[in-house]
């Protein structure tokens, strides 16, 4: 069955962007140091091979959209109110989804048989705590960004408990740890 | 040369104690999740063989002090005000350092040629503001805790490079890093 997929490069402190992040400055001030090594091996193997991409404006707007084409010509979701520019409106391959659920549920029937590649803090956020986020592939960088913006925050109290299933320690000290997300107990 | 290494649990979210924290709930609410797993294999052996301990009252009260006697009857230290009551002036091996370079470093003089073990978020925040702390070894619990206390808060905006010396996927999903900091670049 195909999975949603978190992939993102955190510190080791937490962060996914330095802070002071604009459209301009989408990686916030210093946060390029989380991007300076080589993506290859296995995982981006599989980062290729997703269906379909679900993302919020936040990770969208300062790539652009990807011009369209995030990898493969794959459908791309983004997590957030419905369009509101013309220019937005006329986006290639690009829908936008109010609802949480709804955009996981539209990209895994977009991707069909493949997984879902999901970007972006809130969008993590918001897929975990509605528990519509299958799995975490996240790149641990070797350094303490000490400030910017949490992958894991404002979650509450209730734990959520991870399966490891693989742990690779790449090049430039980067290490990759991928979890299957566990189901709530209620 | 010895080296002070921070020992320390850690949730994926950054989490070493749930919120709530008291000297009788030391662990926070749900904290006690970071300590759920069997500590064996060379990461053990490494941690009994440290020759000294330097830890904050935060984490040494709730444990009592361990009685004096963290492991193998090695000096302890206690990053914070001087002892302030005659209980605390009359524990066995323990010794209360206002200054935290001076805290590491009556730490590695007791050490000798051994580590010295690091304790508690405090005082890695602080020997780390100091660059007075070496080496990092956490094991990473497969849990998001979502809320409680973050183990790297408050550090400000410069970064601080790592350099990764050993991953170790163990039991339980918990997986060992290890860490070298490095010098600052003025």
């Amino acid at each position: 069955m195909s999975a949603t997929v978190l992939y993102m490069s955190m510190s080791l402190d937490g962060f996914i962007a330095g802070p002071n992040e604009t459209v301009d400055n989408g990686l916030g001030d210093g946060g390029i140091r989380l991007h300076e090594w080589d993506f290859s091996g296995p995982v981006l193997d599989e980062f290729l091979a997703t269906g379909a991409v679900v993302a919020g404006r936040g990770t969208a707007e300062p790539a652009d959209y990807w011009g369209g084409d995030h990898h493969g010509g794959v459908s791309i979701f983004i997590f957030g109110p419905e369009a509101a520019t013309d220019a937005e409106r006329s986006r290639p391959r690009v829908t936008y989804v109010p609802d949480i659920r709804e955009a996981m549920s539209r990209a895994k029937d977009a991707a069909g048989h493949r997984n879902v590649l999901v970007h972006g803090a809130g969008v993590a956020q918001a897929a975990l705590a509605a528990g519509v986020l299958d799995e975490l592939e996240l790149h641990v960088i070797p350094v303490l960004l000490g400030e910017g913006r949490r992958l894991f925050d404002r979650l509450g109290p209730d734990h959520i408990e991870l399966e490891r299933v693989r742990v690779i320690a790449a090049d430039h000290g980067v290490t990759h740890l991928h979890y299957r997300v566990q189901p709530r107990t209620p």
